[in-house]
């Protein structure tokens, strides 16, 4: 008879240090991959501890627990049939030194019968893993029932030196733990690295939000022809089975996720990013400042989709310089959304501080009153945090942050902002989706701060259109401005690059928001604030 | 005759980006070195674009754009008998494809003589160097006029395998390009690190504060036997001459400049990031709070210090719960620094803001209440910001902001922080050292927030002392809880550790200051928000 494995492919959310939590998981998981008589269920990369976990694996103590956790589920889980492959931390004797490594463990009837390490360690874009692991020199292919396994963790797919190596091995499948957090187009890059190995190919990526990270999961299983034989949920824990024959291809699966349009993933990656950074750092309502525009509708339509309506607070901090029909927008929108809209006006504050500065100094600055009221909305709105011990969501998306357009210590407060790597143009493009409960108005009319009397966005900034390819050619292109310069005038390319230049200092006191794009702000795009560079 | 090289050591200050401005302080440097009869003038490492460019570094227009200012400076001294070695970063294929070095080059009579690759590129605490550059296989000897050099770029230096390599070569002298920034305790561990390699070491440093990072200089020379011939100034431009004589010793020189006291040292390191980052991003005055406390009023000596006192605006802003006593501390210590300090209460927008938030909910808790004061502070400060063009300086120490006591928008406003990296008990040091305008009673009274009445730290903290102890053991040491509850109350240890904890946060929307430590907080220390280990 030909040997024969069935695997379970375990697509959990594992989070950051809760080695308890995660362990509870792997067990769960376990459990339903034994009693469906699976040889072996396979869980992300680092699964024990959550992925990254920055400094934290710099800790000898945190990485000693999580091999204790790795022990108790060996103990628990020593008379069962089925193995397990998860990932974890290890450490190790090189030369004398402690090393510790990002590892693979295979784990079968109370016993590690094999420690994989990664051997390409990525050192890019939101990635430090050079500063933690030490990599492994080799590859390795187990012997697992009969058939020959190639076990890789993450990056060691993607680096094309691994792959020629690969594709000169004799085994049958390949299977690989991940933690790839989520870009609009990752599935594609996945699958893309994926086909040039030409082999049975087992890919089990992590789900759920880590801070500035959104995993997506969107595991998946491919055959040596390149063909997607399985493909799991998107933003979502998931499980599936599936069954590889010695020297056969991976068999069919019925199970076929649907794959969503950019604009649906996008939005679910900032929900899921959100909800869990709520979640995970045990809160469970969050406030926000609903001025009458599109960023703040968005946000509060986002978040009623992400935690409930329940747990959603809304507040219109009106100025005298907001429109009716500001407020009337907002009003609707919360209608909408069937929650409560309370409106508080800044007014008493924004006279007292112009008071108590104009006896200071003789005059203020309009842009000083302008930053004022947007400074007062902040502070009434993380009083109300602080009183009720809901989350402040700032609503700033990437071209204001971008531009400065947004004011430090103001509109810029909060615990997370979900539209942080969204494009002005990309919030209309959402916003879309969700046209049933914002109201049409929000979708049509001109942006506007409503800082001074009849001002616009497009007072001070070019067309969002225009704007976001310009900062999109700086940023995600790294382009130079002479370069730009060709398909853009010129003189709008060097105002654009000097407000991205200038605006650094905002940037790096601004609260976290979810990965969207192929160039977050932060982790991914690390900049110094003192710069004399703008070219 | 016996060949001999006499040495210059430049030891600029490179701005970040500035290609201009630094290779006009390389020429005059050169000019220097050339007319004084020199054969080599040595720069820092990153001389034309400053150190740590980050992904600045990654944009191919900016290296580019360093690589035509070095061919500038070629041909700018191609006629003169001196030749230059400096730091640059330079593009190469290496597999088809482009990798970015960090390299030395050696420019002799119109030419580039030799490029020496830094072989070990550091990644760790506040260095990403395996981001951005691709290492180099080999150390690399030079022939230069009769003698054997040894040249390095900074962590080669580091590297106990370079270091044992090195010993087995035949070589006059070894001369690395550093920029090493400062810590503590950085000079004794550099001399460490240079007495292992028992040859002659000319060691070359910048100076200048770049962003959270202090350039100290102290450059040096150190003959074979560890002993330092040449000691550099500290915390300035300075440059210095020495000769070294084919198979010699390095000789002698009468320039030594006096080592000061830790304490001194890291006042002059906050001074010099405080300046740095002013200037270098050509702001020219600051302003800040006096609350009558020890942090405001060491704030203020420094930037007096740093700055000039005719660049320092100070404001006390009293509340309802300051007291007579703190309002006349801050007062003394204006007048001694000579600064005028305006007063502009908080009373008129504190009752606004109260009056607006119980219309809008029944009650407002005390926490919110000390939070909305501290808020308001920020928020008229930054409006005076705004309206002056002066920065605003924040002035938490590390004790507070690694326990979360400081205020988010509130003392956490502004674009530096002279103290981020400095204990409480640190703070008390320094403030010694400017006793002549800090009044005595600021540096002997109990600390306290005057958020509430009768308010003291020790309410709600341990003793300073203490706390500081415990905290550099979790920061500084990375113990656990258990070992450091050896020394401390068990119990103590779990609340301090779960401050530093759950403010994680807060820390991350924290402004800039400088390295102090050996662990400041960002760079060095990377931790998620969102972490469930707390062990």
């Amino acid at each position: 008879m030909t040997a024969k494995l069935k695997i379970y492919l375990a697509q959990i959310n594992s989070i950051v240090g809760d080695l308890d939590g995660n362990a509870q998981k792997i067990l769960r998981e376990f459990k339903r991959a034994n009693e469906s008589g699976c040889d072996l269920a396979v869980f992300p990369e680092m699964t024990i501890c959550g992925y990254p976990c920055e400094d934290l694996w710099q800790k000898k103590d945190f990485v000693n627990k999580c091999q204790e956790k790795v022990l108790e589920i060996i103990k628990e889980t020593k008379d069962s049939k089925c193995a397990i492959l998860l990932g974890a931390p290890t450490n190790d004797l090189e030369r004398k030194k402690e090393v510790i490594r990002n590892s693979a463990l295979l784990i079968e009837q109370g016993e590690i019968k094999k420690i994989i390490n990664k051997k390409t360690l990525p050192n890019f874009g939101v990635f430090d893993e050079a500063r933690y692991f030490e990599p492994s020199q080799i590859l390795s292919l187990v012997e697992f029932r009969g058939l020959t396994l190639a076990i890789l963790v993450c990056e060691d797919l993607w680096d094309s030196r691994n792959i020629f190596l690969l594709r000169e091995q004799i085994f049958d499948a390949a299977i690989t733990l991940n933690a790839s957090p989520y870009s609009s187009r990752k599935h594609e890059y996945r699958e893309q690295a994926a086909k040039k190995l030409g082999k049975n190919l087992i890919y089990v990526n992590q789900i759920g939000g880590q801070d500035s990270l959104v995993f997506d999961g969107s595991s998946f299983a491919m055959n040596s022809q390149g063909e997607i034989v399985l493909q799991m949920k998107e933003f979502t824990e998931d499980s599936a089975v599936i069954e590889i024959e010695k020297s056969g291809e991976i068999s069919p699966s019925t199970k076929h996720e649907a794959r969503s349009t950019i604009t649906e993933r996008n939005y679910q990656a900032c929900i899921l990013g959100l909800r869990d950074y709520v979640r995970k750092n045990e809160f469970k309502k969050v406030l926000l400042g609903m001025s009458g525009g599109i960023d703040s509708a968005l946000v509060a339509a986002m978040a009623v989709d992400a935690l409930g309506k329940e747990n959603v607070s809304l507040y219109a901090l009106p100025s005298r310089y907001s429109s009716d029909e500001s407020m009337n927008d907002a009003k609707k929108c919360a209608e909408n959304l069937d929650v409560k809209l309370e409106v508080v006006s800044i007014e008493p504050a924004f006279e007292s501080m112009l008071f108590m500065l104009r006896q200071a100094q003789h005059d203020v600055a309009e842009l000083t009153q302008e930053n004022l009221q947007s400074r007062i909305r902040g502070n009434i709105l993380m009083a109300l945090s602080n009183n009720s011990g809901a989350l402040l969501l700032s609503t700033g998306n990437k071209s204001e942050l971008a531009t400065g357009y947004a004011t430090l210590y103001g509109d810029m407060c909060g615990a997370f902002n979900p539209l942080k790597d969204l494009y002005k143009t990309q919030v209309y493009e959402l916003a879309e989706l969700k046209k049933d409960v914002i109201p049409q108005n929000i979708l049509t009319k001109a942006p506007t701060a409503e800082l001074r009397p009849n001002q616009k966005d497009s007072d001070s900034l070019p067309d969002y259109e225009i704007l976001d390819k310009i900062l999109f050619a700086l940023i995600e292109e790294k382009k130079s401005i002479a370069e730009i310069a060709k398909n853009f005038d010129e003189n709008l390319v060097k105002k654009v690059a000097k407000l991205l230049h200038i605006s650094e200092y905002k940037r790096r006191q601004s609260c976290l928001g979810p990965k969207i794009s192929d160039m977050a702000f932060d982790k991914d795009r690390r900049y110094p604030v003192t710069n004399k560079f703008n070219q």
